[in-house]
């Protein structure tokens, strides 16, 4: 079988260091495995009002999200958690009650900042949400790039520095969703 | 003089519990203060992008903000954080780099919801955010409400039980703000 994969970029910048990251590492994947990047950029503000009939776009989102056999997101830190644009998508999947698009898919989460941290806040404010949406997450390794100069090629691919290490962690992704995917 | 607080909701739904709570505390202010909630349905989701041309609801956002006082977030919870629509509202306050329009006001914050743990989780989170963003919070007491028959009396004030609770913690919050915005 073929694991497909939903990758989320937590950001909208067209130069986004996490949209290259999620490109690179759309290219590094197991035989097995193929990665779609979910659009979030088009799904409206959450508002309960609307969940009952949610606008085609939530649905196009929900539906891809349901067809997929895990979730990997690749997100910045914007003031120290989740960008509200992810926190957004986030919720527009999880609603209504008892129609949550994420329950039981195998996650992973990385990102990439220019600063020292690396997005580690962001990933431990996604990762209480991830408990919440009973998303199975990776553990270890966890992954904190800081955006350098020759953190990628000018082909888009990892650099020399990074991508053994990236690998390794994508390799421990695909290993928690086999794991995780055929249980279902 | 009058001390204004921009009111934040953190929900876009019309009969929210939380916009409930924040109409009721917006007429149980001292003299000196004037409470205006501010609308953030109408934000564009955050895209970097954009962030050096924002459009007039960010601008209008912005100003708004600049010309409080103080800060008062009434939010619920998703998903164990900030609803993402909430923090769109915090991202796009924040930027450009340089230009935050929350730097320095003295916040507050209270959230209600019809589960027993009251918002705390979103709360923390928030507070995590607010830490980044300079803002000095009102740390005690804190306000977990839970959404129960009588929580609110039918024209809109809070019921007896915990009318006297929550007055103790505006009052306080409203000494934070005459003790942090008048240094300023």
């Amino acid at each position: 079988m073929t694991y497909r994969i939903a990758v989320i970029v937590g950001s909208l910048r067209q130069d986004s260091h996490n949209l290259r990251l999620a490109r690179a590492l759309m290219h590094m994947g197991a035989a097995d495995f193929s990665f779609e990047q979910l659009r979030i950029d088009d799904l409206p503000l959450f508002n309960q009002d609307e969940e009952s009939q949610p606008c085609a776009a939530v649905q196009r989102f929900k539906g891809a999200l349901k067809a997929a056999q895990g979730v990997l997101f690749v997100t910045p830190e914007y003031n120290r958690s989740i960008p509200g644009v992810l926190k957004n998508a986030i919720d527009q999947g999880s609603r209504p009650y008892g129609d949550s698009a994420w329950t039981g898919k195998p996650a992973g989460v990385i990102g990439v900042s220019i600063g020292a941290i690396g997005t580690a806040m962001a990933q431990q404010h996604l990762r209480n949400v991830l408990v919440f949406l009973n998303m199975p997450t990776l553990a270890q390794p966890e992954a904190f790039l800081q955006a350098k100069e020759g953190l990628f090629d000018a082909d888009g691919s990892l650099g020399a520095a990074s991508r053994g290490f990236v690998q390794t962690w994508l390799d421990s992704y695909q290993g928690w969703v086999r794991q995780h995917s055929s249980a279902r």
